[in-house]
């Protein structure tokens, strides 16, 4: 046994987990929400940056203005799920570095004063972080359906013209529905995807 | 309940889960990485894209050319951890894309012949991915000790100057030694990074 994590738990997160295409009415509550995010919120990032952001599209009227930018196929997909989630990449994530890194009082300026160096940073991180979210979505019994099919600026422009966020993907979440599933892809094997030297 | 993995697991893998600093001596084997990579590669990508590759450092001569590019404060813990890993992102993994992707044959030269396509999406995918697989360090009940400071440009030289990866992340990997965690920084509160419309 190389893993110390259960098999079951390895099911649900990993191997039985699928990205679902369609999903019941079944209604996501803000608790199963707030749990997720209070379960990934830990996971790292580098100077505890924490640039991801969550915009839980709830309302009829937010969920139209989103799906608007949303590649065609995504398009029906996006307007039934029971909960869609635009996650995206705080760039002006320096601001709350000083309560989030203390240590370093100086990283906000000296390092993240620079726009460049945030886009680049927060991108990365913001993405290391919405994996861990997906993650989450699976520890709630949720099947989730992320996307990327969408158009960027359209959507950025849409919802974050007045702050330094961008969107980075959107997820519908929910039961998954009975036809869900697409047949499973192969995956690269260890030895195709692991160098040693 | 608005979790179903259960809490053990959500300790091992997010709540207890910390980023080490020091490392005992305790080899890690190459049975716990293989177990680590083929339970992560089904965390889910953009077409399947699976763009993540991983260099394992095993000989002290290829630890040193990595040590070299690493920022100072960096360096000691990476030349003592029992293992390191250069996490990267294959840009040319669209040549892969026929057999990870068999549904649409066309999408290797029409939508990633393009470099910065792929450029984009290769790196966003291995970042969620290098997400997946901290995650699955901590799976296998090692500790992650993932860190950005490094020199990019030497590093890919060194390592990657005849082929398309990028590095994203190195990430130091082992049982935790006795002084391996800084205190725990605070994460935002739900309502500062959760918007609902």
């Amino acid at each position: 046994m190389a893993l110390v994590l259960d098999p079951t738990a390895q099911d649900l997160l990993f191997r039985e987990a699928r990205t679902a295409n369609s999903f019941t009415d079944e209604p996501v509550t803000e608790e199963q929400v707030q749990a997720i995010y209070d379960l990934v919120k830990y996971g790292p990032t580098a100077y505890n940056q924490s640039p991801l952001r969550v915009t839980l599209l709830r309302s009829p009227e937010a969920r139209e203005r989103l799906v608007a930018h949303m590649a065609g196929p995504n398009q029906p997909k996006t307007r039934t799920a029971p909960l869609t989630a635009i996650l995206s990449a705080e760039t002006d994530f320096h601001e709350r570095l000083p309560e989030l890194f203390p240590q370093v009082p100086q990283l906000k300026d000296a390092v993240f004063g620079d726009p460049s160096a945030r886009e680049s940073a927060g991108t990365f991180n913001a993405a290391l972080q919405a994996g861990y979210f997906i993650v989450g979505i699976r520890a709630a019994g949720l099947a989730a359906g992320p996307m990327t099919g969408f158009d960027a600026a359209g959507l950025n422009k849409e919802f974050f013209a007045d702050s330094g966020q961008r969107a980075l993907m959107v997820v519908n979440i929910g039961k998954p529905g009975p036809d869900a599933y697409r047949p499973r892809n192969p995956r690269l094997a260890f030895e195709d995807a692991v160098t040693t030297l």
